[in-house]
């Protein structure tokens, strides 16, 4: 037996929440998840940078942005309801059929972000930092590779 | 003298400390105060729709959107940048002469956002509810007025 996660779980209670009580329209829901994905590119863009070496790092800059990025880390996922694999989105069909894998990989994503307001709330060097931004980037990549054009 | 308020202070801030770091791209600003702007309305619509009838009134439904809303009600302002009253965008040049009222409403949003949260952590009534909910359409109204197309 799979074990569900809280992730999931709360996952699940808000789509019944959200479909019991109405309906929601595909569009807005693909206009949603790309809102926050606006916000993601926001704020990964510069810590990116830093990580890189693009950009100069800056403590404040970077905290300010994990703490943002930290913050709607569990946002978007609500959005690919049922329907909005259709219309203007890139999402790949596997988001539905392989929804589990997605799930997964949304929930580790948002340990990412946490474990990086970690290193941020405790003090670490800049080695960490760009490190624990790296695996942020990562995370992206991983579920862009699968489920993303 | 004008007091200014925290709010304004720590706007005054970030930009210092996003200035000082590296110019943003206006266009990159644009796109991100938009994308805030989706993950608005995906969290008002449906409160909206309850406060004024249109919906069946659902207080775990309001209660998650209140908090996701209230969670992003101070980040669409960082996004209005020098040089993004150009381009794609709907936002009025007030924005940019006008900023003191401009902060003052982003203000006065964020406190109408808190004031819901405050109503549903405090188990208010449906009434008291659709009244909070009202208090923050009006906040982006009288903001729509003034400062947007």
């Amino acid at each position: 037996m799979r074990v569900l996660s809280k992730a999931i779980l709360a996952g699940t209670v808000l789509a019944m929440a959200m479909g019991a009580a109405q309906a929601v329209d595909p569009d807005d829901a693909i206009d949603y998840r790309k809102g926050v994905f606006q916000v993601f590119v926001w704020n990964m863009g510069p810590m990116g940078a830093m990580a890189s070496g693009d950009r100069p790092f800056d403590r404040d800059v970077l905290a300010m942005h994990a703490e943002q990025l930290n913050r709607v880390a569990d946002m978007p996922w609500q959005g690919y309801v049922d329907g909005s694999d259709l219309g203007n989105t890139g999402a790949l069909p596997a988001v539905w059929t392989n929804r589990a894998r997605f799930d997964q990989l949304a929930e580790e994503f948002q340990q990412a972000t946490a474990n990086l307001m970690t290193a941020v709330e405790s003090g670490a060097g800049e080695r960490e930092l760009r490190g624990a931004v790296g695996a942020v980037g990562r995370s992206c990549r991983t579920c862009h590779d699968d489920f993303r054009q």
